[in-house]
């Protein structure tokens, strides 16, 4: 399903967060004549307005903003509105305290920075609702203003009273009694059983931080979170029912379950600021996590294009080392995001602030005002591409395999006490096992328990510690009719409620994988176990390391394909394979160096035909991604390399998107260089 | 003095924490089936039981506990009772907030966690004291309840005003006036005089933290702590005279002092979790710390056995990194409790609960749920090995040396500002030495400045910083009749209130050392210094190093065996033997090396005829320790090392305590290997 | 312009601080016989004994302190006398509470420690003001009293109600109106514009840190600071008008611009406490830092002599590792501070206190209490010393380079969000170029923007990220008439309110350097970049490394004379020259090793004819530094290394002060000596 727009736009977005309340008139011409240079066609407008639109209770001033959009628009570009929930004026605090946060202490806030609103306070949803429904009532209906940008980057928590209050309330609606609740929170551990709802708090450091209680708090965080923004989108909806709502995430952020978020928003969008150039030699290792996140993002709404909503031209200003994109890194970058999946290339900042927190983050325009500068030259040049590659809003990316990536798993994993309790690694494993597609150029969907399993032929389950109800007989009815599971140690440990499964690991996944865990061992950094295949897979020879976690599983249909090769356990099994239906499921019972991993993927993508975007094999560090729909198939060929690579020739014929040539050969990409190609 | 029992056990204890309400009386007997298949003989049950137990105030539920009691009792089980103050029910907290702890910022938890009420709450002990009559007129007389458990592993500190005025009365009580405190404080320094009781806080970031005040706080902690425990132990009393009383420890803790508690228990119990397999290539450090904790704890009263009352048997989940138990470890760790006094072994915990802070910590009956398992064969066979050992209980260990640990010293020394300021290193200064005689299988006891030194060839004192009263006079009555004294480098600084010793270091010793410390050099991680030893002792040849601390002394009577060999005080002494009466008193000036410290030991122990367990040398990583009463001599040879080792034929006649068998050549233990041998 | 006191005292002095209250008249006396055997010409007393003077409200006691001072002035030794406002006695906090700090948590302290009064406070105001005035009335007039101390090191902040609505007043005092305020704080930026005073909180972990608040928060508490200090004075005018004041500063402490508050003081004191010795190999990079605080305290008052107030005669007890003074290190470091202009050696301590915090911190008497002592006899040594170099008092540092040290610029630079975050490094990079000047043996003032700079002939000015009004006017006008300057990376960024200058960085500079800076590198540390200097300067030989911040920069009418040699901007100037009227401005884009910057001085100042204190080369680690008056020229040569160095034969005639002895040829330094010697 392709995005569509009010106002006459076809092509990607281009543009970025513009903050025109911190410039006078003057300054926005000059900003319309360098838009129009970079070829930007969209800006987003009104994130933190709020203090100019409202300056005091009740009094409105919307004059500047229609002036703004009116210039924009007579210029031809869109604006993405804001609701300016963000960042609220400072006489909104000080008349009413009760919308700072407290934290877990019980100690409130003062006024100050952003993102910080309590998220269960009246008086503040009230006053948010009061403008937006000004905001719709006076744009709505503007076809310049083709997206609402729903307050900025939600985040975060509030243990004040009413928040405390509205927890338990949301507890009351989920557990019915506090018998299924004690039963469910195990509160007969430590003597905790509960008699009233009144005694449940928050977790807080300075009282519990049960797990249950702690799941029961996320997931709250984020009903919560979702509740304010239907309420932001109400006050919208009364006035304009027709522009889309969005509102901008952060990739695998922890601290909301987005794949529960998305299902409210008309469109998904992210922000995304790789650490780029972090390691000396390659940047494989962030092109891959970058990829990652961008196939989170998409698979949020698998169906249709996302929206890259903010990304630097040049550096950021809030990492330890905010080191400079290096020539070509932008273009790439950017690219990259369009490969997979996103309709947009936008920024954090048009023009550089001159004063406070982020006065150093990079912006299309710097300090120095002008155009003469190398970031506003790759800015352009990007426009300049984004521009020619007018086929490709709406293409999809059509993807064979799925890692399962859950927000509610990775909360129960970081509470849990125990084993490696330094080194939970969630993230890091599944980064692991998406490297391994990636490496191969396999297109790749990255979902949570929740999504359908259809379409297809291998999943990888990494650390599936938590499964939801259902997850079990899905994965055995994918498998049954012919797909490939790969799952991974500490996998099938708890139910929703963070309950270990009576009768141990894998729990209800015992069937499907063949086998049942005994114990799992936790290693010390300066343990390594061997790891050492049996015959049968042709990547796998040799000897590998295992370290941090083995499992020491009994196989009880499953195979073993390779087995431990010291510790005590030294000729268990360490990797097998259950043949179930029409398919199998091979368990990885040991956190095992990526070199397995990436063999053992390769080998099972060969046994089961899985595609790879391009012949194989590819250089080290270059990643092929392919965007489809009818207009065609798009194939991005990337160099995450600081130096030229060279790919063999295609296996099926392909055209330069951008300059119109066919590719006759092995295609030479130069250091950081990225094409699009079309298949002819 | 050996422990009886009402119940007609004889045997060793061999039992764990049982958290029967946690499961259905279906599992119940399920339990009882594997307890009984692995020779458990005795739980502890109660520990979390007070929301079961009074699931509202004032309503109280025996019933489930009576049937639980019975069906042990007539299975053969003993219980250890624990009264449930370790853990209250959410409704106490709700009703009476001041239960709750008050941080020493002034904020107050919330309810969660456990080891957490208020030590001085009148509330809190009149419901700790009303269900503590209700356990003791309920179960005091039954025979199958041997043992009282009073709360668990006491700890921690409160800062509410219920406790700084209970802690000004007891500041009362100890300095009588405030002329005596400010002296005693020496609060002439920063015009901290006080003039009036309630000027002075417990010590906190926020205020205050002097050396006098904080060396007072941690003695009140300690009083307040034990008289909550009379307390509770009064109302039983009430019911039942005779069941003892015990409170699991924990070794080392530096929060209470141990050897003021223990006076009030009638036996001494510990929770032991040792971090096994932390090295890669040898358990011989984390055996002989193990070994230090044990006699720690058994020295708390030298007359008697005392009680493991919690381990793991596999592995736990509280540190970073949590192993598993190698196989061989469980038998050993657990003989090695034995070895040093213990009549029990006990586990936390018999059966992993399914949720909660603790579900990963080892049990012996796993998730799975069935005895199939590594750990419940270990389990087993250790039941059967102790069933064999019924000769044991009540014998105890024999020891002619002593190491000084003292509870006010480390509390004194963890609060001193100065010298190496990052590492005071206390503990691991008193272990050097005790690892010293354990390298050579010499029985040792632990005792703090009080005890009595009557028995002893040979007391070490390391960093003897805090002298109590009447401190010096014992250790010069110690060494004028004979004895071997052994301090080292920061003894004899300061008196009891933590006031430096006019005169300064030694103080009181100053005699009985022969030497006077001028002025004690602190140095970094890159210093090293040399100590040259001269000649006399056979042991000690070539060059040692010494780092961090360096005193620089004036031998009076004194004579030098060492001297540095670098630094602006080379050619200055740094070992000093002073003859004393019938003894001498060595002085180690500075820290030196381990080797440096296990030579001299040797060297003094043949001097003096102290004897080892075993016929001289043992290979590395390998401990004989020695139990004795009327039923004979037992030795426990002990091997910490993961491959087989070979011990010399021991040079007295012994007698495989399980086999029977006469050892009559070299002993071959296998790795992690444990015998018990009797002299015939 | 000499200090010249009431007393008779003609020589440097000699002394330090005096605990009398913590001692019996008994010691007094004995004190006062080591005193005279140390030559110690002079105490200060008072700083910690309100407690003693008034043991409760109103009730003054100053018999004590009769006599003392009686006994002290008819011993010849004179007294500096504190006002104790440095640490108040429990009553006054236990009575007012409104005089104890709060946190920017919002959570009062409790009585405790010292320094920790509320800035504002009226009621401590008025505590402090009664008690000076009695000591102004009862000692002012004494001639033995020859200075007041006001109150110790003060340092700290208080974020009560009162601290918050005196920064409100001072905001208003300063800003005249919000609009100015909103301007100057871009608050245009996450929707911050007040439209209230009350608004505005200080900075706050919980709040806002937004850079231009920060800035006007740290400025306001040295305002409050200083307000403070300047009523304890007008205090003591009431009944003195005569007696000098001072307060010690703590070098380069960030926490007060004492630039600003020196304007208030009479005498500059400060308390200096290096870590000697904390390299093994060379004690030359503290020894340069503790010089680079020497001149930046020196500066403070730029024509007269100032005091070292404190010292340790042995070691501290506050750092991590508190190593002893190295024998003559003692003697060197002493002489050091009088070679930077110091007419004073004190020391904190006198006497050892026997308890409290700095039981364990050095001092003349030791515990043991008696004077045979290497610490005892090394004071004596240098009392015998000072009391020899009598002709000293009085003269000055004549120094025709200067290092621009710049405490608002410090706090921007703190402050901001950017770049290299964890490495912001602005002293260490003013201390690179400091020892580069400190190697040749130039002497440099170290000074502030708000000095006049017609005395030098070069001033470096690293990283002057801010310039405040009128800055940029008085470097051109210094280069203009021949004056070299030099400036590095991060130079000419923001304002006086922390706003970036519109067009960019060096801002109004970019004339006088001649170039535009168009993005800033910020890298990793695996990161390095080639510095390839040009012909030219002849010390620039080979290739350099820069490392962390690279600039990326646009000559207009400079000059390159290095470029980088790496990265995408090989070949791009990284060191260029802007002659600008009769002189030159060198600017350095890059952070580069030392031994470059240490070249590049080096050939400036040959080029420019700055000369050293000294004939080239001199041994690395030596360092020579020379006062002056009509008494006549002095040099001080100093060995900073742990071995013996000879010195080439000085270039003009010199005379040894102590001795009398000629200097004929090289000079001989034997392991941390020091020699003293005047011009002939």
């Amino acid at each position: 399903m392709a995005l569509s727009w009010k106002h006459p736009i076809k092509d990607l977005l281009h543009g970025g967060d513009y903050n025109p309340e911190q410039w006078s008139p003057d300054v926005w011409r000059e900003d319309i004549r360098l838009m129009k240079k970079a070829r930007i066609n969209c800006v987003s407008i009104g994130i933190f307005s709020w203090s100019h639109l409202e300056p005091e209770e009740g009094r409105y001033d919307f004059a500047w903003m229609d002036e703004l959009i009116g210039l924009l628009s007579s210029n031809g570009i869109a604006s993405v509105l804001a609701t300016p929930s963000g960042a609220r004026p400072p006489w909104l605090s000080q008349r009413y305290p009760e919308v700072l946060r407290v934290n877990d202490q019980g100690i409130r806030n003062l006024y100050g920075q952003r993102h910080n609103h309590c998220l269960t306070s009246p008086v503040y949803r009230e006053k948010v609702a009061a403008i937006n429904r000004r905001l719709a009532e006076r744009y709505g209906a503007n076809d310049s203003v083709i997206l609402w940008h729903i307050s900025n980057e939600f985040s975060g928590e509030c243990h004040c009273d009413l928040c405390q209050s509205a927890f338990r309330d949301w507890l009351r609606r989920r557990y019915g009694t506090l018998d299924a609740l004690n039963a469910a929170w195990w509160t007969s551990f430590w003597s905790h059983r509960y008699t009233d709802w009144n005694q449940i708090d928050a977790p807080s450091s300075r009282g519990d931080r049960v797990h249950g209680q702690n799941l029961a708090w996320q997931r709250f965080v984020t009903d919560q979170t979702v509740n304010f923004f239907n309420a932001e989108v109400a006050a919208l909806r009364e006035f304009d029912t027709k522009t889309p709502v969005t509102t901008n995430f952060m990739g695998a952020f922890p601290g909301l379950d987005y794949v529960e978020f998305a299902r409210h928003l008309d469109i998904v969008s992210w922000d995304s600021y790789p650490r780029w150039h972090s390691d000396p030699h390659s940047d494989a290792a962030i092109g891959a996590e970058t990829s990652f996140t961008h196939d989170l993002t998409r698979c949020l709404k698998r169906d249709q294009p996302f929206l890259l909503m903010e990304s630097t031209p040049s550096q950021v200003n809030w990492q330890q080392v905010n080191k400079l994109k290096r020539p070509g890194m932008h273009q790439l970058s950017s690219l990259q995001a369009i490969a997979h999946g996103s309709d947009s290339v936008q920024y954090f900042q048009w023009r550089k602030s001159r004063g406070s927190c982020e006065k150093f983050h990079g912006a299309v325009v710097d300090h120095c005002g002008h155009e003469n500068t190398r970031t506003f030259r790759d800015v352009t040049q990007l426009g300049e591409t984004l521009a020619q590659l007018s086929q490709l809003p709406g293409s999809l990316v059509p993807a064979r395999a799925a890692v399962i990536y859950d927000w509610n798993n990775r909360w129960a994993i970081d509470a849990y006490y125990g084993l490696r309790q330094d080194k939970k690694n969630y993230f890091e494993e599944v980064l692991q096992y998406y490297r391994g597609l990636w490496d191969l150029s396999i297109s790749t969907d990255c979902v949570d328990e929740s999504a359908s399993l259809d379409r297809y032929q291998l999943v990888v389950a990494p650390m599936l510690y938590l499964l939801k109800p259902g997850m079990a007989e899905k994965l055995e009815a994918f498998v049954q009719r012919g797909g490939t599971l790969i799952t991974s140690a500490l996998t099938g440990l708890v139910d929703q409620d963070d309950l270990v499964f009576a009768g141990g690991a894998p729990g209800p996944l015992r069937k499907l994988l063949g086998l049942w865990v005994e114990e799992t061992d936790a290693l010390y950094d300066h343990d390594t176990v061997v790891v050492r295949p049996l015959k049968g897979l042709p990547s796998l020879q040799g000897e590998f390391a295992a370290r941090e976690i083995c499992e020491r599983v009994h196989l009880e249909t499953a195979v073993p394909l390779a087995v431990y090769g010291s510790q005590f356990y030294a000729g268990e099994p360490c990797l097998s394979e259950n043949r179930f239906g029409q398919g199998s499921a091979y368990h990885v019972a040991c956190r095992v160096e990526a070199k397995f991993t990436h063999a053992l993927l390769r080998d099972i993508a060969a046994r089961i035909g899985l595609q790879s975007n391009w012949s194989l094999p590819l250089p080290e560090g270059v990643n092929v991604q392919k965007r489809a729909s009818a207009q065609g198939e798009f194939y991005f060929a990337m160099n995450f390399n600081p130096r030229e690579v060279t790919l063999p020739a295609p296996a099926f014929p392909l055209r330069d998107e951008l300059s119109g040539q066919p590719v006759t050969g092995p295609l030479s990409l130069p250091s950081y260089g990225v094409t699009v190609l079309r298949r002819d």
